[in-house]
């Protein structure tokens, strides 16, 4: 037994090996190749983007093509199309040394687990029955692009700390445990939850901590000299914050009901955004001396708002409902990055490198809870008659449903989504601590030259020698055959 | 009496305190706290973002949930949205030690200056008089994204110079004198002004050039090493340049006429902005030495045909009037950088950090006066009987204007714009020069440093030491320990 | 005979002079110029922008103005044209001391090219012959941004190399070309290309080749200090990447038929783009000690299944047929990069900057070639009857037409790319070889001081004395004083 604990203990603890030479190239094609055969066995065009569009519009007197649920939902889709791979790569940038792998490996998942996506959650939800495929469209890929937008907050909490290999497997893992989650709660509670503040960001948030917490690192202060920014990736960072702020009304409202539903998601989501930037500025002046403003604050916290609009955007939530939301979610956010970030690190042992816990995992779940609460607060008075049905869909097996029971079953939600993230995450953890995939050392976190060729600055050439150059040319011939490494 | 007038002077001339850890929370939570409350009295949902809107298709004979306004202005409105946050946003950035300001005090105002412009705008355009609540919808939020663009602009003006809560008052009065003169202007004396040309740029720029002529700082030159840009700050604001110039075609036709309306305005306003190009590099490659081209006008003259043919997008200018708006205004604005831009700053005492008044001003004031002769020169044989009608909405009270008259009445609506600019901007300067405001000092500006925690560059570590990093490892863990600084 | 020959060699041997001063403006006000007179001319609004559109709505029995063709295409072409402008112009910023190139003369040449492109594809395709004017609506700003997109992809063959003077008259030519190039293939060929693998990128690639073959310059390692990239300029190059990625499904649907036809092109390229990613990876990470990725891969290769389902994206291609696409040309393109640009720079004297070979012109030839085969496959079982007429416009003199016989005219239409390509670009590069242009010197390749005014950047100020202005105040003013430069 002994010898078995000592065992284990040596596997554990040897050396790291950062070489993945092997193992992401061959994790990339086998995945990819299982892709190609999957998608051959199951994924279809469905009836809107078929080339039989044009007989189903006469059977169905559809009058014109623009009702193509292309024209409804594209425009929507490339929003969040662009929060996906600019807003969250480029927000997870602010790193001084760590900026390609933000962007780099955040592109490499959210590629990779589109694919798994679309396969998961057509099984769950658009599998055609009469003939066993899958049915793909525009709605398809937006909901795919928000199942990789889980996976991508998980990303966030373990940013810097874990090597593409991990990540791979976090988000083959991720996706999965999202697919079943999202048929729980929207299928089966018949929970609503538009833009995903239970679905995507609790679920998303509550898995990458829980992630980081089996993973645990108690030495990443060797690491410490590369944990902040420099003041070209926090102006990169803000790119990230503002194409997610900017385009969070379509994410929430890219897969509403036609007409007011989409229409009202938008805005309530680009009220309550409003909202939470001031209250960001405000916490985060507060409690500064002098009054100076924090960049990590103003790059996360002012997006809070959006978070937890999500479930309750489709709602009559009111349009001062979405400004006190947003008020809220603000202050509570910042207040996250002041106090409840190092104590999650120093009491808890987790490290959160982008404060997930404060941008998705409370905001979502309060995101949550307004949404039961508006739910249950619904009446026939003010949504009328159709417009009550038509929100909360009581219709089939839900016909009975009233507001209230249906506020029950959105608060069940937001617990299922936190029971998936953090068992999901302790699992995933545990598999991720095999030391086979490639992670870096304590002292080497957050170091882009462990996984990409890096580029020498010049400033990497000797500034003494530099300054020899403004006297003599010789030696900046030597200088220059000497020091200066050209990228092939 | 003296002593009064040395008081005030002493009063005005106290060393200034750049601390504004009261100032900017206090002003942002009562604010924001104000607009919720403002919102619920005011604020709902308009019939097409309402679940009503279900009924109110069956009882219009609307055939599909396409014809929701939603369908028609969103993807413009997030065009807009990009340009706001983004656009204006980074085209500030080419200070090299104030893009943090340039980006962040830019999110805030906007989104501070967005609630009340809906509720300002609200009660002067769409105030359901039945039972005098605001009803708000897409257009609502593209017309208040306007209403800060203003605003914005006028913060280009005084870029570098002024404390965050001098943004939010000036934003404050702006968005209040915005409106009045956009119901004067629009409303009372019934001009079209679909890009705002006069509305948005005339006004927003005279407004920042009045402010920052009240602002004047003798002594500014003591900030000068800070007043130019570095080679990545040139390319971030590049990204502002090219997301207003790409989008501005969106800006132009976000709330024109449905159908033939928005697609004139934004084929218009792409032929401008092509035409402005050529001309900007030609002036600017012209009056350089070797005809090196200058950052500087390729950030913003290229920009000025877009805010020409504003007015007169949406009416029939043709496509070669669209070039040759766009050629002149290439011209104008580019020498307008060279030579009128110094001319202001020493003969009129009107520091103007991005050069607004050759961005906004000339060619805002040169659109209000194409659009006059645009709309003087319309007929019904060009137009169409009903197209004329339904271009310059000649109805109701306004049933028999011709347009000879409403070139007339375009004409006065530059007038409206430049005199509010104008006067609205002196009264708020001279609020804005009480000593409460936390504005830096003369030797202060155009640094980051004042306002944000900055993070310390690699670069401070003297390069000396890094040199000797080469030579011996001893030295650098020393080195490190005693200069590297991290973020916290 | 000698005499001449000499005389010639002189004369192209000269001391190369960079001054472009009269040049450029003189290049760019004659010909905006002569924009404007052929479009006062030539181009009017077609029926769907005019004021006239009440009318034929009325005429054609249409219901809503939500069937202008405006709401089907509007927001393609937003993406599109943020591909032109930020996408290429972005990606091309890699190189650490050309970024203000890239992004400038990429602003420049396709403002340029798009009106000349209204013009050259006007005459081609929608002359109205009733009145001899051109008809323009969004789907002709589309195709303008489409055709000029040729022009930059040959722009990145030789980046850095070339003067903005050559690149003008390399644009001219190179629209010109494409106009006549397209109206063959698709016209006359009848073959159909959506995304344009064969119009616009084999085309496009060739042209560039073609040039820069014919530019060859055997020196150009003198410039190799400059070849490079920085830190930062990988992250401005991935901005454009990434925008080009996420809009590419915007590209390859933006001018294919309303409702299924656009839908089906924007969830083939969607998917033949994430499945490049995964291989791109791949193959980056097994060519790399120790498996890590190179930047200029992940930059580049991660685009080419865009290009390579360009042509097929409308057709049934099939889900996992996309898959395919993109698993191929991920592993080609990042091939390329390892393998064959090095071998073309050395063997065929093709100096390809930013590896266009690898990321258009084989992943074109791809695209062809798979919608050939594509073509050659459907049958009316798969497609439906109406629905293979209208994905193949098998009307009026082609409605007899097969789908083999279809496969054929495609295959033909590679070829017709591929021979423009390289004999336009052969014949463009011998004009563009005349010293008279202001290109540079071998050893000054690949720099923006030859064409902008640069700032200084502050760590030109020589590093010893920025170390000394720890030690001594007094040295920090004089080292100001002598050696820091303002910009003005």
């Amino acid at each position: 037994m002994g010898n078995c604990v000592q065992g284990a203990k040596d596997y554990f603890c040897r050396p790291k090996n950062t070489n993945i030479r092997v193992s992401l190239p061959m994790m990339c094609f086998v995945w990819q190749i299982s892709m190609i055969i999957l998608f051959g066995v199951f994924i279809r065009y469905d009836e809107e983007s078929d080339t039989h569009w044009i007989e189903h519009r006469k059977e169905n007197n559809i009058t014109s093509d623009i009702e193509n649920d292309f024209y409804f939902r594209y425009p929507s889709f490339q929003d969040v199309h662009v929060m996906i791979f600019v807003g969250f790569g480029f927000l997870m940038t602010f790193l001084k040394k760590y900026s390609f792998g933000a962007v780099g490996f955040n592109f490499l998942i959210a590629a990779f687990g589109i694919q798994w996506a679309l396969l998961m959650q057509g099984w769950f939800h658009s599998l055609d029955h009469t003939d066993g495929k899958i049915k793909i469209g525009v709605e398809s890929l937006i909901n795919a692009d928000f199942c990789v937008a889980g996976c991508l907050i998980a990303y966030g909490a373990v940013l810097g700390k874990v090597s593409p290999v991990q990540l791979l497997v976090m988000t083959l893992f991720g996706v999965t445990l999202f697919a079943v989650e999202e048929f729980i709660i929207l299928s089966l509670i018949h929970a609503k939850d538009a833009g995903g503040s239970m679905v995507i960001h609790t679920f998303g948030a509550y898995y990458g901590l829980a992630i980081s917490w089996v993973l645990y690192r108690p030495n990443l202060d060797q690491s410490k000299r590369l944990q902040g920014s420099v003041y070209h990736s926090d102006l990169f960072a803000m790119i990230g914050t503002l194409f997610l702020w900017m385009f969070w009304p379509s994410f929430n409202s890219a897969i509403t009901d036609h007409g007011d539903g989409q229409h009202r998601a938008a805005i309530n989501t680009y009220l309550a955004l409003a909202s939470t930037v001031l209250t960001t500025v405000a916490i985060s002046s507060m409690f500064q001396k002098t009054g100076k403003l924090d960049m990590v604050h103003i790059q996360n916290s002012t997006l809070a708002g959006g978070v937890a609009v999500g479930t309750a955007a489709e709602f009559l939530l009111t349009p001062y409902g979405a400004l006190i939301v947003g008020f809220c979610c603000g202050i509570l956010s910042t207040l996250g990055y002041l106090y409840i970030s190092p104590f999650l690190e120093k009491r808890l042992k987790i490290q959160d490198t982008c404060g997930v816990h404060n941008l998705h995992a409370m905001p979502g779940v309060i995101g949550g809870i307004v949404g039961a609460i508006t739910a249950a607060a619904a009446s026939e008075s003010t949504y009328g008659h159709e417009g009550l049905i038509n929100t909360f869909d009581f219709e089939g097996p839900f016909k009975d449903r009233t507001p209230n029971i249906q506020g029950g079953h959105q608060a069940a939600g937001i617990c299922v989504a936190i029971v998936f993230g953090i068992g999901g995450g302790i699992l995933v953890g545990l598999i991720l601590r095999l030391p086979i995939w490639g992670d870096p050392e304590d002292d080497n976190c957050f170091d882009d030259e462990v996984y990409w060729e890096v580029p020498e600055d010049e400033e990497s050439i000797p500034p003494i020698l530099e300054y020899n150059n403004h006297m003599s040319n010789k030696q900046q011939e030597m200088s220059e055959s000497n020091f200066s490494v050209e990228q092939s």
